[in-house]
Parts: C-alpha cells; structure tokens; sequence
C-alpha cells in the first residue's frame, strides 16, 4: 500500500488531467474525486459548472456508472458541489482558503506513505456512505436500520430531560465511571432479568453503541489471523470489525430456522474460533429467527468446544407474529454467551447507548480497552435512558412502535409482491427492521443502486452481508423508517430499477459486457 | 500471556487460599479480588464481615499498600463490599446469583486464554480507575480533569435542549454522518477560523471526545512498532493509547518553556517517527507553555523532516494569566498539523464531544476507521454544542470559568506553598487545569497515593505521566473542580500525608526496606 518516493502525493494531488489510472491502488472513484477537486481549485472548472450526468461521464471514461455516483457523492460531502436528484450536479463557490497553502490539498507531508500497513484491510467506506445520506431529505431510504422519526417520543424526552438537568444537574454533564453509569447499569440488570436473562450489575457494561461493544470485542480478542464464525449472510458493521482486526471469517449459512447448526458441527470440527457471532432473533439482514432447537444445539456445541458466544440482540422486542423465544444468553447454563444489545433500534439512535452483559474477567478486560477508547459513553444520554426505562415508559412506546412496524412490513412485502412480471423472493420476517428481497440472478447489485438513485431511492446491496462470495442475489429493505406513502412509492421505483437493469443485463450479456460490483 | 492448559483458569477461580503468586503474571491486587470475591460467594466470608484495614492486611501480606486499597476498590466496584473512609470495608449481600452456575466465576470458558496476545499492553486500569471515583462523593478530588460543576451552564443547556427538541425533534435523536452534524463542522470551522485556526468545513471531524481522535490516529498511522515523538510528562491517556497499538515511545523533556526543541531536533537524527504528540499550551500535566521560538522551531523541524505534529489543545482558552500565543496549527503554513481539540475542559466533559482538524485525505482515513468504531458521535450532544457556540454563549461562559479558576489556581498555590517544613517545588501555570507539584526526592508515590486515600484526597501520580522512567518525582493537581474550602480543606490533608510519607521513608531507608511504584 506504501507509495516508494517521498513527495509523490503531494504531485499527484496537483494533477490536473481527468485520466483514470487503472493500476493504481487508488480506487477510481477517488481518483475521480481527486482531480475535479483539482479543476474546482485551479478554477479550471468555475462556479455553477455543470458536471456531465453520472451515466454520461461514466460511458465516456468506461467506468461504472456507481464510481462516477460515488465521486460525486463525496464531491457534495467536501461541499465543493451540489447536487439534486433530477437537477443535476453544479460546482459551489469553494469555501475561502486559508491565507497560504495551509488546506491539505498541497501538503508537504506524503500522508499516505505514513498510513499503517494493514489500513487497506478496513476501507470499504459503505457504512460511512449510508450515514452520509441521513441529513438528505430527498431520499427515500431503505438502506439504513432507522426508527420512524415520527415515533420517538420526543415529549417523553423533553419532560424527562428537564426533569434530569432540574434535579441532577452537573453530575449528568460530567464525566462518569468507564463501566456506565451505575444506576443505569443497575436498571439494565433489572430490566434484563425482567427478560430472562439473569445478569448482575457488575456484568454489565454500557457501550457507545452495540458498534462500540463488537469493536472492544474485537480489540481484546481478536489476533491478526484468529478464526471468527460469522452466520451468512451477516450485519456489514460487525462484518467490518473483525476483517479490521485481521480475523479470518468463516461463515455459517443461514436458513429460515436461523445459523445452519449441523454445518456449525463440522466448521468446529476444522476450526477453533476465538467465538461464534450469531443475531439469533430477526437476523440482520435475513430476518430469520433461529429455532428453539437450534439455539440449544449451538449452546452444546459451543460448550463442547469451550468457545464463546456473540449473541447481537438489537431486535428482538419488535415481533410483529409468531411467539417469543428466549435469548441464547437466557438458554446458557455454563456462561458461553457474551450478550449485546442497544436501544438503538428501539428508542433513539443518536444516543449511541448499547450494552453488553458479560463474564466479570471479560468485562474488566473491554473497560481496559474501552478507557483508552473513549474515556467512558456519553453521560447525559445514560442518564436519560435510566430514566425512560425505570420510569416504565418503554412497554407503552415498544407497543406504539410494534402496531406501526408491523402495518408498514405489510405495505411493502405487498408492494413487492405485486409485480408478478418479475421472479422475485420476499422473506416477510415475523420481526425487526428489515425484509430480504431476492432479486432475479442477472441484476447487478452496483447498477441496481446506480439506477435506484437515479430515482431517488436507496437500500443496502445484500453482496456486502457476506464473508465471502454472495450465496444469494439478495438486498436488503428497511420498512420501519419511510412513512406508509413513501414505501409505496419507493418500492415502485425500485421495482421499475430492477426491471431497467434487468433488461440491460439481457441486453449486455447478449453484447458480452462486463459488470463490476459497486462495493 | 497465555496459559498453557485448557481449563487452568476455572481451576484457579475456585481457588480459595488467600496466599499469593509472586510469579503469576496476574498482578497481586487481582488476585486478592479474586480470592476474596470467591471467599463471598462461598460464604466463607459472611454479609457484614468487616475485611480487616488496608494497612494491617497490607503488612500480614507483605504487600504495599496501594495494592490491597486497589483490590478493595474493585470489590466495592463489583457490588461485594461497601467502603467509607473511616469505617472501613465491609462485606455486603451478594446479588442473587443465577438459577445455575451461569454468573461466569465458574465458567466452562477458559477465557484468559481466548484473550489476544498483547492485550497486556494496554492493560494499565489507571485512567477507569480514576473515572470510577467520579461517582464518589466522599472525597477530595484533585486527580481528574474536570471543570467545576456548579459553574456548568445548566440554565442554557436546558434552554437549549428544549428548543432542539422543539424544533430539530427526531433529527436530533437519529443518525447522523460519521464526520459529524454538518451545522456543528460548518459552526466549528467558523470558530476555529475566528481563532487563527483556517479550517473549511470538510476538514473538521467531529469525535466522540479527543481521547478518540487519539484512538483513531493511533489506528491510521501506527504499526507495531512504530516510532511516535511525545513529550515527558505528557497526558496518559496519549501515552496509554499509543502504547496499546504497540508504538515505540520516545520521550522529549518539557521545561518552563515547553517542549526542548533542542533535543528534538537530535531525535530526529536518529529516529522517523509517524508523528510529533504535543500539548504546547498549559501543558498536561506540566501546566507549560511552549514559546513562539520554539513553537516556530518545532514546525521547522518538522518540516524538514516531512514528519506530521499532532497539537492537542484542550486547554488553551483557559488563560490566567500573561499573553496568548498562537496555536502551531495557526503558524502552520504547511499543512504539517493534525490540530485536536474539544468541548470537556470549558464546557460539558459528559458529551464526550471532540474535534480535528486535518487534511481531506487523512479525515477520509478517520472516518473509514471511526464508521466501525462507533458509527458516529452522538447526535444530540452535537446539537446541542452547535447551538451553544452558534447562540453566542462560549464567551461569556468562558470569562466566567476564567475568573473563578484563576482563584482555585492561586488558593492551591497559595497552600502548597504554606509549608515551609518540607522542599517542595510548586510550578503555577498561566492557565489550564492543572499544578505540576514536585514532592521530597525520597517519597514514595505509591505510598502517597495509599496515606492521601486513607484521608479521603485523591491526585494522579506523575510517575504516570512519563513515557519511560519518571524524569522527576511530581505528582499531577487539579484545581478547577473542587471548591475553595474542599481546596484548602484537602491541600492540608495531601500535605500531611505528604510528611507522614517522608518521615516513614526515612525510617525504612534506614532499615533498608524496599517501596514498590502503585502503578
């Protein structure tokens, strides 16, 4: 990845021709992104310049038209171009430079020969892209696991809010112990055990997120070239710390029962993971819910082997039919599971508050990590969630969320259903966030994004959510955070999306083209 | 790090001997937690036993002790025993244990031995043992960095928070970009411009406090072992991240005039670091203040040499004193500084809300590392910071932090120098958090630590702060956060432990014992 002379980025970065250099380790996107930079700074492209459509640019430089929609897209992050579905993409007035050459476009110092050697390992920047489009208003998003806004129970927020700086006031603002806050870890263990799940405070640790929780997991266990099983397909972001870390990923496949045990059986007949990561309930992306059979078919194999078990956990309180199984964590008799939760998806993601109830040896190691991390997660927001949990306000909104969640994954697995011209497989979960649509085996998932956004629709390509080559031409659709108008729409021009690339991919493979994948 | 035989580790936890392993690689402190917190559960120790004093279990072991103080500690962090000071430590009800053996102290998974082989590099509890005490109340702390509760805005804040709930609503409680709200960037990067700091919008990342802007550094730039320049003393927390991702330190004194610009300068003959780590104004711990000469020397080194500095500024508006100086981010005419600063010191630590400011191409490598990390910095706190600076508050609020730490700072100064009985060497800063206080030659720091706690006073050990063996013996004084009498109050009590420290190590010296470090 290390560049050989010193100084080479800094003439790069001058270079001014739009000429793609297909053998760089650079991805053509930022290439792309690199040189109308350039242009925009030079003034060589003026203010108001309207850049080509990204299907016009793409067929002249003989990219994919999803490089060209990625270099724009981080044209618009560095503000140096606007861009409106339909309206096309003009370059802004650049911000004001500085006196000198002090931006970074000219540096003196060659950054990327100074960047570690194994960054490459974590540099798919999809989860970035996806948080990247929250502050767009002009989507419909399928792509990320978002509340309905609409839902959050900003009253209850404001009233306890007050209450929280009236009453305890600077100790909310104020640094508190890297473990959590106490009394949320003590409302935690109630509420848990109120659950099944048997835990003591001193097993609970509050994280910065469930993110935060599968990262620290990663720092303490994970050596470069550690096995990890992993069920496919899985969710991208723990998919994207552990190949961080360096771990090699086996994957488990799974069916509509959840994790395939019996091929399990034999992975740990070849293998011996550092552990086993499995979101058993309403798995992200499948939506399948692991049997009650397999759950305690993968404890005793667990336990058999003495590896430990990840439970992710985020969606099980949202169940839409069917009935409610325990958690693995509330099956395990000898403490093989390490159990990962938030309440992201159930009340307010912008808190990033997740947490994790562990073994006491495994919890003094994660705050080892965690101190030199972040000090400890954000206290206002723990102090918030104690509130709203103890307070008993949490059955009342999870009942509110579970009648609207449920209306809207009817809506759209009707609306998916209802093209018949297509040979389509929707998988309507009994829960969670998120429907797994099969599409047709010819769709290309990078032109199927390109020709989504196009009309203004995003989901997530289902060829991330594997450890290695996609089993399936699946993408996966969130149904909780569009309101009931805008599913329909937007399914519909996904729909008309599929339909296009479709027929393109018949056309293309009579011509013999190519396609590349988007991410 | 790793124990050869499967299942040593459950063997060892039902291990119920108050006898220690001088020769485990397990420090002594946690096994006295581990055999006492077997001994609970056993009953072998009953509810309201009263564990013998610190000092008497400390001699019958032969151990310092600091070590038994941290043990007892943990006990009480884990809900076992309940400490006063004063009253001692006692024993308490055990939380209900599980229907089964499922708490993990008997665990079928031998977990030492699933840890990754380094993890003992970061595995130093000093920064969560400190932010565990934050929740004390029965103490004189002047051992964390935290400003003083009763002048935190409250008012505003709550002003504020009402007024984004009202009108952002949800917005403020979802997602947000990994970089951070757009509105606090663009807000932040006028700020920083108003400071001499040129910053465009998309080179300010928002961070989840700067301690992870140091996270996110070490993880893009530092392979093991790599060379990273740090000052001595400097701010453990740099020193304790660095030292996780397995750099090499090497340490550059501090004067009165900051870093020795001179003996960096012959460091780099000899070494290429990754980075320059520097904390120019009122230095952390020193209180230092790096001159305009070498602040200019330090950037032509740097220069020449094409290696980044990265400026940690966290304290920088708090000034009492003398004339301000620009930034070295605000000198640099070339790109060279990784600029880090945030809202703890001057406003509300309990947002862990920080911020860089960098080159496009290096914020791009954060964000890839920061996605996995935590997704994003919570949502609302950024709302709420934004609103904040934007409404005009940071400088009123400012002048009255000013006026009141300038007082703590002089009263401190004003006790510490009251006794003329003993040397001590007391350095006043200009400004910032901090005392740099040079204790008697002879006086342990461990020992310090354990005669200050037995009177309820707590403070950082310098011997902490250094990168390799202590410079000199100081010990690290806050004085923002307690109030003027708890100043006076626990100034006396430090300097009574302080003799009582000294007179003892006369006496031992005589005998020829030896003292142990506590950290």
């Amino acid at each position: 990845m290390r560049r050989p002379s010193p100084g080479a980025a800094s003439v790069e970065e001058e270079f001014l021709d739009i000429a793609i250099d297909r053998d760089s380790d650079e991805p053509i996107y930022r290439q792309l992104v690199r040189r109308i930079q350039a242009m925009i700074h030079t003034g060589a492209l003026p203010v108001g310049f309207r850049l080509p459509p990204e299907r016009r640019l793409a067929a002249s430089l003989g990219v994919n038209r999803s490089t060209v929609l990625n270099a724009y897209r981080e044209l618009k992050a560095l503000g140096l171009v606007d861009a409106h579905v339909g309206r096309g993409t003009a370059v802004l007035q650049p911000p004001a430079a500085p006196a000198r050459h002090g931006a970074g476009t000219v540096a003196d110092v060659p950054w990327r020969q100074l960047f570690r050697g194994d960054a490459a390992r974590s540099r798919d920047p999809i989860i970035a892209d996806l948080l990247a489009t929250t502050e767009r208003r002009d989507l419909i998003s399928f792509s990320i696991g978002l509340p309905a806004p609409e839902l959050l129970p900003i009253e209850i927020v404001s009233g306890l809010t007050d209450d929280i700086l009236g009453t305890a006031g600077p100790a909310s603002l104020l640094h508190c112990p890297t473990e959590g806050h106490t009394p949320l870890r003590d409302t935690l263990a109630q509420w848990l055990t109120s659950r099944g799940i048997h835990a003591r405070t001193s097993e609970v640790l509050v994280v910065s997120g469930s993110q935060q929780g599968l990262d620290l997991l990663a720092r303490i266990f994970i050596d470069p070239g550690d096995v990890v099983v992993v069920e496919e397909p899985s969710y991208i972001g723990a998919l994207h710390v552990f190949r961080s870390a360096q771990a090699r990923l086996i994957g488990v496949p799974v069916d509509a029962d959840g994790m395939r045990t019996d091929i399990l059986a034999s992975v740990l007949d070849h293998h011996r993971p550092k552990f086993i990561y499995t979101l058993p309930t309403f798995q992200n992306p499948s939506g399948a819910v692991m049997s009650l059979e397999r759950r305690r078919h993968l404890l005793e194999l667990a336990a058999r082997r003495q590896v430990p078990i990840v439970e992710d956990d985020p969606y099980s309180e949202l169940r839409y039919g069917g009935d409610a199984l325990p958690s693995v964590k509330a099956l395990d008799e000898r403490g093989l599971v390490i159990y990962l939760s938030t309440f992201s998806k159930v009340l307010l993601p912008g808190l990033r508050i997740g947490y994790m109830v562990v073994p006491p040896v495994v919890l003094r190691r994660l705050v080892l990590a965690k101190q030199g991390v972040d000090l400890h997660t954000n206290t206002f927001g723990q102090f918030l969630l104690e509130r709203f949990v103890r307070g008993g306000h949490f059955s009342a909104h999870l009942d509110g969320l579970k009648s609207a969640y449920r209306r809207r994954r009817d809506l759209m697995a009707a609306a998916l259903q209802g093209d018949s011209r297509l040979s389509l497989d929707v998988r309507v979960p009994d829960g969670g966030f998120y429907i797994w649509f099969g599409i047709p085996n010819g769709v290309n998932q990078g032109a199927l994004v390109a020709a989504a956004a196009d009309r203004g629709v995003t989901f997530l390509p289902g060829q991330a959510c594997f450890a290695a080559e996609p089993a399936e031409n699946a993408i996966r659709l969130n149904f909780t955070h569009c309101a009931e108008e805008s599913i329909s729409v937007g399914i519909g021009r996904l729909l008309e999306s599929v339909r296009e690339v479709a027929s393109t991919t018949r056309r293309s493979s009579r011509e013999g083209a190519s396609t590349s994948p988007v991410v």
